[in-house]
């Protein structure tokens, strides 16, 4: 298997950051591939991070993930290295952003504070440990480093939250979020296949609900199991539920709101 | 020769699947090279999609280019692959978007539908077969595979036509688009050296149609050939002819609008 | 070591341009792995590509950096590579667009004009030398070619200047401008450690001065060295002092103007 770290950031395009961050390291392991998932995730919006990292394990699974999203960093939030359930690494700065993607891996199983001495990098800037600590570690664990050589473990009770908690129920509805809304208009939402449990299939319908507005959608596998410009409701690649209308955009007929609450039921 | 796959599509770098395609043909073949051409065409905007597809081949012949510009996904329209004269093969859905890709090299000489089943993905997901289906059969064409092992021959005479069509001549005018304004401001039409056969020169001029507004300008190898601020006719790196300023913007002198009729002829 | 080409431009990610570039890179040594620093130069914009340049060599020295912003490209200026003091190499036009990149590299000391005739490529199109020049030529420099085997030496004292200036001092003042606002807030000077000779360190002050507003702000490491919402001075990490915000964006508070002259004096 050629070794791949995949990279999500709120560094943008436009400066230096993303691309220091690849040569450092393809420096450090030659033999890496670095994939960008996205950096346009918004300044120090760690919860949008946390939702790309989360989308991102479910269809990467078993690679590793380096999440940048770091507000504090250079203070006294820690590096960490994340061995989880299904075998997937998650590095980056212990402030929540990785906490949902460790749960849609089925939960942390090894933590470590990584520390820079044992990188070989005893002093890190303290502006860019992106670039001085999560790179190296990412690239030297995608090549194989057992966790444990780079760093003390750490209690997996202590790590941050998650900035976005998981779908529960309230009687028969499934309550969540808008996650996002994705570049054709779709709207996304914090709820998985399991959180509905197997109740909703193509042909069925769900009732969908955020705001002063429901919804009565059918269920289908993709956008175009409905005539254009209907509505149609599917589980997207990123296995989050979304409601989508085919061939146009979703959030400028219906206009839900990101991070608002949304509700769900099966409802034939 | 490294095998590489160019990649274009209308996904944007704002969420996950730019960043999963790249995984998924490292993953099939570790040793192709993906090279992003451009993410930025709009949503479900088949047309400019396979504008650029056209400018691509032209400077890339001999590769495998993946077009994903796919509002039809999981329906019925096709995933095909298409063998062309010059050896560029093309990857995408049979939505026209591959067309004029394929008509810049030489025409179609093989197409094939693709079978899931044959790339070991039985079941793609129907929101993404760009993953599922289209990634790995670019992956396995790069490195070498034969297009008959993918799927099922397909009768190019089936195949969707193109989003925009060739040039054609009006008594002495050529007449074609204004396929799209570059970032420099520059116009680029549907116009071709073969389409203007030779009659044009450096040195030579012009007379460019469109809407409202009749140019003559001078013909050119480069911006600099003329002063600054003066307007020049070329065929710029993607092979299309050219309106451009130097060291200004073009559309804004001229406002020539993309999508609109142009009619170009030789006047010397 | 992987060799490794950074790439900055003014192409944008919108059009085929730095694709192009990077199959060309690919094809011409495909041990070669492109990373791109970016590609958001406002067009033309020779500034701003220099200080992007300026700032990605002090934190991958010893690369090759190919850095495009050409507006005069086919004309009379000249595609030039740079050896300089501690290694890095730099290949663009000679348009100024290298000078501060190779300030900061310890000074330029090998110059060649490059002869598309010596890169095998004749005829380079004279609207795009980054694709039949420039990228040949930073493809086979990073793979260890002699530097002369690529054109003539040039005389280093014929290079065009720097679009930007070294700081320099006034009375106890040191006088710059304001390189630029990062994508986080912060404002960016054209001053460095060696400008400022030692004279502030973490729990020191400086007084900044732009414009009408003058600052008396402390000196830290990093972002959170101060409590939320306050400011601080720091060296980033491309080298330049900056004014930043703890959490806040630090030009939407003191709304210095890229391009605008700044003074800073070490006040304990």
């Amino acid at each position: 298997m050629t070794p791949i770290v995949c990279f999500i950031s709120d560094f943008g395009l436009g400066d230096t950051w993303v691309g220091v961050v690849h040569a450092v390291i393809i420096q450090t392991r030659p033999e890496v591939r670095v994939v960008d998932i996205s950096h346009d995730v918004e300044p120090f919006d760690v919860r949008r991070g946390s939702i790309l990292a989360a989308s991102a394990v479910i269809q990467l699974p078993g690679l590793v993930h380096l999440v940048v999203v770091d507000p504090g960093v250079g203070g006294s939030r820690r590096d960490i290295a994340l061995g989880t359930a299904n075998g997937t690494v998650l590095v980056g700065p212990d402030n929540g952003v990785l906490a949902a993607a460790a749960r849609r891996c089925g939960g942390v199983v090894e933590a470590v504070a990584l520390d820079p001495a044992l990188l070989g990098r005893p002093e890190p800037l303290p502006t860019f440990h992106a670039r001085d600590v999560l790179a190296p570690a990412a690239a030297v664990l995608a090549a194989g480093a057992d966790m444990k050589s780079l760093g003390e473990s750490v209690d997996s009770a202590s790590l941050a939250g998650s900035a976005f908690p998981p779908a529960w129920k309230e009687g028969d509805w499934i309550v969540s979020e808008v996650l996002d809304i994705d570049r054709f208009g779709s709207m996304r939402f914090g709820i998985t296949p399991e959180d509905l449990d197997g109740t909703t299939q193509p042909g069925g319908g769900i009732d969908v609900s955020s705001g002063h507005t429901t919804l009565h959608i059918r269920f289908g596998r993709t956008f175009s199991d409905v005539p254009e410009g209907d509505p149609v409701a599917l589980f997207d690649s990123s296995g989050w539920l979304t409601v989508a209308v085919n061939g146009e955009s979703a959030v400028e007929r219906y206009g839900f709101e990101p991070g608002h609450p949304v509700r769900v039921r099966p409802a034939p």
